[in-house]
């Protein structure tokens, strides 16, 4: 690839064409499922990434109040911010919606939702709020027969200058699911569930018109999405390896890698000037049949070295080991690529893409890091 | 403390008073031991933390180019790069030493001091060097009884343009051992190992001046440093839960915490808004008796929830389960904080510390992050 041996190392790459190829493959999924495209901004955290999903100004989902500002700067006007919202943010989400921004916020309890009738006329007469549903009971979210969801419904309903946007899933526990039959049942699971929720709020007679899941994996392998309005997947646009061994994807359609330069030996093997900041500390891989320690090894093109694993790290260092081809007389200095075992938490540690493009680097694109 | 309340959840909070406490506690033990005392800045990357440590120009260690050129560009001007320079890093390091910065570097093969010395002259005639020894075996260096040792030596010591600085091991090894007797013992083996580097050299009639070792616990629990001119630690300025369960450190000497927000409930605990980016992915504390999760729970003041940990994380989400005081009704907004396994990963997913002192939050103090 021409241009990276210009590059600092470690450094983050993300290849537009495979990224390109990501985001048209799920743009034809979600069509044929007829459901719209809010992707989640929390992989890439890029401007330039986004607008290549969505255009200029199309619906996305962030993480972080840092995200939803940033993007507001720079044109997105539909914005869910799909982390819970407390009381000491509700302010700074009604501060952009002021200015325009249809700025949506989660929560998932009848004390939030009181909270937040309570504070919207307060901050300016409007807030969106999407109630958060709990598919599979590991992290937040109101299950889809608890009598908390009417209630909360019936706050949100009920308070001037509240706009209910809908129901929201987000099932993580596609994540323990292993090939894509699995997934596929996991995202009916999900489907019925938030479909569920929102079908008990509109027969209480409350407006209900989003009905929003989520999560790369589940959203790749569902078959149905009957009853959901927008889905909301973020690392399908670069994928990993974990994706990979979840079954939606190959490796050739990771698009994002570690840039690294062997800098000596261990005792077993290569030493690397990327280690657990730059690839990050995941190991999501060691779930899976195959362990990919902290990522898998790459020449400087992106070719594969089959066998060669990042198999321990620390703060500026990896070792790589082989089980396949030899580690031979690699020469200090070599570059190598590191492919991701968890595509957002790696990109993480890097405040910017080197973008390569027809086999050569064509751009630095800024990540919104932070909160 | 006055002011978290105004901060936005996660934020990174450093305690002053404690961190000034630590960097006293070292400093006193060095002077003890009668070694000069070259902290790393790789866990704090804060040119505050520096000048409290070491004052306005003190001897620094770095794990990246991009510390050192923001040191340097702080009035620091002794600076060793503590990981192992490539020919492609070269120029920068020198670009450093012709600014009038003594940036020395470090490598450990007989290859590297050959493209060492043979691009002194042409990199405007200075470089400054030390040799890394390997004393257990775990990433980078020469063991000190391999031929390498000399042949390296030799090369350096003979090239014009190169001085060679001295011998320098990193024992990582201590990370592997379990109270101060252990870590005692292991700090034995890595001045032993790294004090016959230098006399080896010394023998063969080469120019050995400096003798440095590494890492906190090792340095915090060592009973003689005979030989060594210089000590290189790094988190003792912050400790952290993996230090308090080697036993160099108690709870309360731990100096970094992330503030969040409780954003609901799951079904099993408390969810906060500190995830796996804000709390890093460190699960170092599994090796230990007493296991940490991801962190353990103190309320906003900084006091322990006995039994509260983050027994598990998403990207952007943590949940606290309790095995001691019951959870509760704890509301949503409401802040707590968490003590890291790992100061140094955790302080890299934040920008800035939020700086405590006497109960209230005083300043903002930045961090250099990325390379």
């Amino acid at each position: 690839v021409r241009g990276v041996q210009r590059l600092r190392t470690p450094a983050l790459l993300l290849d537009r064409d495979v990224l390109a190829a990501n985001l048209e493959r799920m743009r034809r999924h979600t069509e044929r499922l007829g459901v719209g495209l809010r992707p989640h901004l929390k992989t890439a955290k890029s401007v330039d990434v986004a607008t290549m999903a969505v255009g200029h100004n199309g619906p996305i989902t962030v993480s972080t109040l840092a995200e939803a500002e940033h993007f507001a700067a720079h044109g997105f006007t539909d914005i869910v911010y799909a982390v819970g919202i407390t009381p000491a943010k509700l302010p700074a989400a009604a501060a952009l919606r002021r200015r325009g921004i249809d700025l949506q916020v989660i929560l998932d309890s009848v004390e939030m939702a009181g909270v937040a009738a309570g504070a919207a006329e307060h901050l300016g007469g409007s807030l969106a709020v999407w109630i958060e549903v709990d598919v599979d009971g590991l992290r937040s979210g109101i299950p889809p027969d608890s009598p908390a969801l009417l209630e909360v419904a019936g706050v949100l309903g009920a308070a001037p200058g509240v706009r209910l946007a809908g129901v929201l899933s987000h099932g993580g526990g596609s994540y323990r699911c292993r090939g894509v039959d699995a997934l596929a049942a996991f995202a009916e699971s999900e489907r019925a569930g938030v479909v569920a929720a929102a079908e008990a709020i509109r027969a209480a007679g409350i407006d209900c018109p989003g009905v929003s899941m989520g999560s790369s994996p589940g959203v790749a392998a569902a078959r149905s999405l009957d009853g959901i309005t927008e889905v909301r997947p973020g690392v399908y646009m670069f994928q990993d390896l974990f994706q990979a061994g979840l079954g939606v994807c190959d490796l050739d359609d990771i698009a994002v890698s570690v840039l690294t330069s062997v800098i000596g030996r261990s005792r077993d093997g290569l030493v690397l000037d990327a280690g657990g900041l730059a690839l990050s500390l995941d190991r999501s891989t060691a779930a899976l049949p195959d362990d990919s320690g902290f990522g898998r090894v790459c020449d400087a093109s992106g070719r594969l070295l089959p066998g060669w694993t990042v198999e321990r790290v620390t703060q500026e260092h990896g070792i790589v080991t082989s089980s396949g081809d030899p580690i031979g007389s690699t020469q200090t200095g070599t570059l190598l690529r590191v492919l991701p075992n968890h595509a957002c938490m790696t990109a993480a540690a890097h405040d910017r893409y080197h973008v390569l493009s027809g086999g050569r680097v064509v751009a630095q694109w800024p990540r919104c890091n932070g909160w």
